[in-house]
């Protein structure tokens, strides 16, 4: 069906970004795949281009068009070409925005241009063993000392970790017992601070051009002016950004969803076996027209989403239902797809193969299908 | 998420549908569902209130404004007091456009006014016994003899038929072995005509309002100016209506399972079993979510598809996704709400069983789901 | 696969019991189901063929044979014929082990000899208007005076309570606020008892033949030697009988199951479609494919289940397996095999509808798919 | 449910089994997925302990116990430790048959002592680049050239292809265009063979501890004592071992599920989450009791047909009803387990996940669900 939430900017945005990734992504990919991580240089590169600081003010190097069609069309336009772009899209959709929102002047003049160009990549890092989605329990302190704030704790499970040289930390700097999710305050921890330490990267099932580490913080000095935001005001701020950043990951599911299908579609055309091509089967055509119907279903859903995101009218519920639709679509999608590629889908060499294993994650971060069931219902008054 | 496809008019419209509902469907839905058919009366009703002529022109007697969202409204504000409008619904969004579309000066002259105060009751004859979704099959004959067809055959699953006062039967007017879809003309059969006989009202598993019955035609004279369109065009006016007739079954399914899930939240809230409502169980509260994620999915694909529709763009492949996901919802969607209401599910009395029943034919009717496959494989290039 | 369940001794019933469906029940099905009720008369000619007292003690004019397995085969020559036995298989499969189990001398005497030979027709009275499975929630009570018993109390969704000679009263005979599951006691009320009255037959989606209906017990003297077993002791016996009554619910699932694949796989192969039969669409062969795979491992679950209960083996937990298991696995079989009919499959005289209505109420009675969850939740350790 | 079909032996190999799993398997296990293979040690170790010989005859180093189900105990006792046997199953499960059946006594001799010692590892060559589950299409060639048969050829998807001494290769030796099944030969390429070479190792999603290679014969020389059974009988010698070869998967399936239920269930008895246990949410257990319950049925399923096969008895219908049904089951399962531990279940280091990615095979190899589906339909006469 149409779709009418493009306007002509966004798609001469969609053609950079599609060069962009034909040029210097797909070529590439495998090696940052081996290597867990993205390169350095590709900040920098989609900073030069200003791939990085559409929605930065223009004082600051960026374009001043806070608008996230445009993150939506980077990722779509990666998908097509079976990559993502790892920790860019975490740095633009889910970092970003805490910046944006809450950094002073200071810190605006400070880290707006090197965000915009590339030069200072970024990572937020809540979760913490045995916390999982559960920001109340953090215990993560950090204790005012004259201009600055001590840093002790531990966190995991942070992604873009490894290159990041500013860390938006979430500690606590009071304790409350009646209401645990008050004390929580935002702070930015610099590559380089004395007793700051990155720990292992985690082995993943998928995802893997994405980093994902472990960090600790042993009596880390974080002067006052690095604090974003209020003091005690972190849980509100998360709150707030949690809309966006699971739309961030329906519009991968999505994406990926797509091309899983493009990708196998492709490929049945091709394929014989037994004497005709895949395609030419009965269930072939019915396993991808379901696969067709449910993507058309997704994303139109995601659509509206996007509109109501724009026009700051998109409910936490309401991104709850997108992000649980759209990724257990992506699910089904992307298996279904994959079996239709018999012994070859279950080759890393076929992009297929990745799209599954990256799919798994879906369901689960940026808060887990029950997690999603959990605010819906309420929605519902239940 | 915001819905964004009517206008204050059709809220407007809105509002007279839903009084017209609560005053003179609700009270009498049993006794109809016991009759096995919706009343003359109910169109003479639905008539003098504006509300079958909105699609036909003022001169005819009708309003002129030929919108489908007229139609959504009306199966919306039924689906959302627990009942249908039964084979109101078939005249207005299945019948009504062949008139609309293909009806002469004459006919109009004739048929129109009659059809706008829902004096004229109407039926489509298409499926033969044996021949199911396949028009080329038709068998049914109508010989050109001077000014008449001598028409002969017929035709099983007829919803409407007990009453109508107008037939649209496809049939046969010339045989081509190279293509079976030539030759097939419209005939438009009125109440007394000679030879014209009603068979078996057929006993169905739900859409009890809705009567279904056989029809048969021997040696019946048809006047040539009861002749619908032009002699061999049926096969494409056919299937320029069904993407509509696609979209009717969708727009109740989506609203019939929104009507589930309202009815069971308002249950469950209520009910209480081992000493809590159902409503408190963790079971419940994820079951109605899932349920609640897939309904907003479903909606915004399917607002999509009726303003596509209203401009005139909307493809058969995408009508068709639409009808197969839609109808694919409703079934999952209904079966976990009526679980919730245990052994109260299963009983007539809960609008919830007859929900239930009534959804086990949107995957069948206007097309299978197998055959919406068909379509959208077809699209996919497959 | 291998069945190894049967020895020749059922096969031999098996054949008198095909004999029986084929030639009593078959013919009469559809008035029975317009009847809403089995009529008398079965009972006696099952009972005069020695099918309702196998196992029933000789002495009392059964056949001594107290073997789950006859009711096993009995349940599936009926399926097999598209039909069920209805209140009969309540009779033996719910009620009768009460009598077994818990009948002491005199009351065999009085009863065993009318219940072998169909004379005497029975039910059991647990659930009442809102408690659901929640039996210890029963609000029934029985106070004694003297030497009988005075009930009070209304209960519902009582199987074969419109013509029961005897209904087992589960009610209340002492309340202890701490143990609301102490003091329930069974009594067997008789027809025509002073205050037994019968309410209204429910309305219900499928299982037509089976009568469902209220009962009401306004100060019904019922004398004590109509107690069964000892005072308080009730929900002990409930419990013991439970496996048995979730067995027989898979029992007639996994049977019904089979025959909506039978039927179906003989209608597409007689049915044309496009020219071609039904049975010859890759879709068809996948969808009965895929059925036939889970009925077979649905009867091995079953069957092995069959034996442990034979033996005495069967835990509860592993009842609860076999009835989750089964009854979603029916449902999801016949729902498909409808599918296959088309329009067809919606109508009534079509088995495959009523297999389909039938169908709904398994995972709901004798313990919905949610309670056997809790029950094999818990065997887990959780 | 009672599992009735091992004996005191077999639960006497299963001690033996479980501690050399324990003590050889289960500590090297992570370095073994690194390397992509089992190390030529692990053969020996079995071999030494009478594993790999149970069913080869005594006077060739063997047990003489032609029983699989010392198989089936082997695969349960290396799942239930969260590993498998990689290549080893392959060994025992899909190539010794074809040794045990064909190999003529000149054969037994030079080879099954190796084999019962573990210093013979094998591989079977059937697949080739593009024919895929297709033997008919089947394109390398053996041309009889005196006493030696010239060989050429690719093979891929060769499991155990790497270390293997000797390698079953199916070619053609002959070519009837009306019949692409005859000529079919199996011939035994031993290592270092000229003109025999091991080509890429394929970098598979899952199954990590098996290599997976391509092989390519260039004018090899086999000596016709080297071919196994007749000249061009070798699609029934295919066919005849293919019920065991999906048995064996199915065998890993069910065993991988259950592991996979069992550290969940530990799992989330440990792991809190918002202040409580994850075991103590009602999603928690009513997952897991779902899953029981399908692992139920299917060790059901899977313990007859077991039986069956000893006995003879199973038919290729049946084995391929098992092998459809068990790991679709299995992808169902363990994709909800992991879904309970959240984001560790993304991780490399929990065995989840290597469950999860490993499950994705089952579904395709020794016969994709879409041939166990033809299989299937074609017993049902469709």
């Amino acid at each position: 069906m149409r779709r009418q939430i493009f306007t002509a900017d966004h798609e001469e945005f969609r053609k950079l970004a599609r060069e962009f990734v034909a040029k210097e992504v797909v070529p590439n990919y495998g090696d940052w795949e081996k290597a867990g991580r993205l390169p350095r240089e590709i900040f920098e590169q989609l900073g030069s281009l200003g791939l990085l600081g559409m929605a930065i003010p223009e004082e600051y190097g960026g374009a001043g068009l806070a608008d996230y069609r445009y993150n939506v069309v980077l990722q779509e336009e990666a998908a097509r070409a079976l990559v993502t772009l790892g920790t860019v899209r975490t740095q633009l959709d889910v970092v970003l925005p805490y910046f944006l929102a809450y950094a002073d002047e200071d810190q605006r003049q400070r880290w707006f241009p090197g965000l915009a160009a590339g030069k200072l990549l970024t990572a937020v890092a809540m979760t913490e063993p045995g916390t999982g989605s559960d920001l109340a329990g953090i215990r993560t302190t950090a204790v005012r000392d004259g201009g600055t704030y001590i840093l002790n704790g531990a966190k995991t499970f942070i992604t873009g970790g490894l290159l990041a040289d500013l860390v938006i930390v979430v500690a606590r700097t009071s304790s409350d017992p009646d209401d645990r999710r008050a004390g929580l305050t935002l702070l930015v921890v610099e590559d380089g601070m004395p007793g700051f330490t990155r720990g292992r990267v985690l082995d993943k099932m998928g995802i893997k051009v994405q980093d994902t580490v472990e960090l600790a913080f042993d009596d880390v000095r974080v002067p006052v002016p690095n604090r974003l935001g209020e003091e005690g005001a972190a849980f509100g701020y998360l709150g707030h950004n949690l809309p966006q950043e699971r739309m961030t990951v329906a519009v991968g599911s999505v994406a990926q969803a797509r091309a899983a299908l493009e990708t196998t579609v492709a490929y049945v055309k091709e394929r014989e076996v037994f004497g005709q091509t895949v395609a030419s089967f009965q269930n072939t055509k019915f396993e991808l027209a379901a696969v067709a119907a449910e993507i058309e279903a997704a994303q139109t859903m995601l659509d509206r989403a996007v509109l109501d995101l724009v026009d700051g009218e998109l409910s936490g519920a309401d991104a709850a239902k997108v992000k649980l639709f759209c990724t257990e679509m992506q699910a089904r999608a992307v298996d279904r797809c994959l079996q239709l590629f018999g012994g070859y889908g279950y080759m890393a060499e076929y992009p297929i193969a990745r799209l599954y294993a990256d799919a798994r994650i879906t369901r689960i971060y940026a808060g887990t299908s029950e997690v999603m069931k959990v605010i819906i219902a309420k929605s519902l008054g239940l």
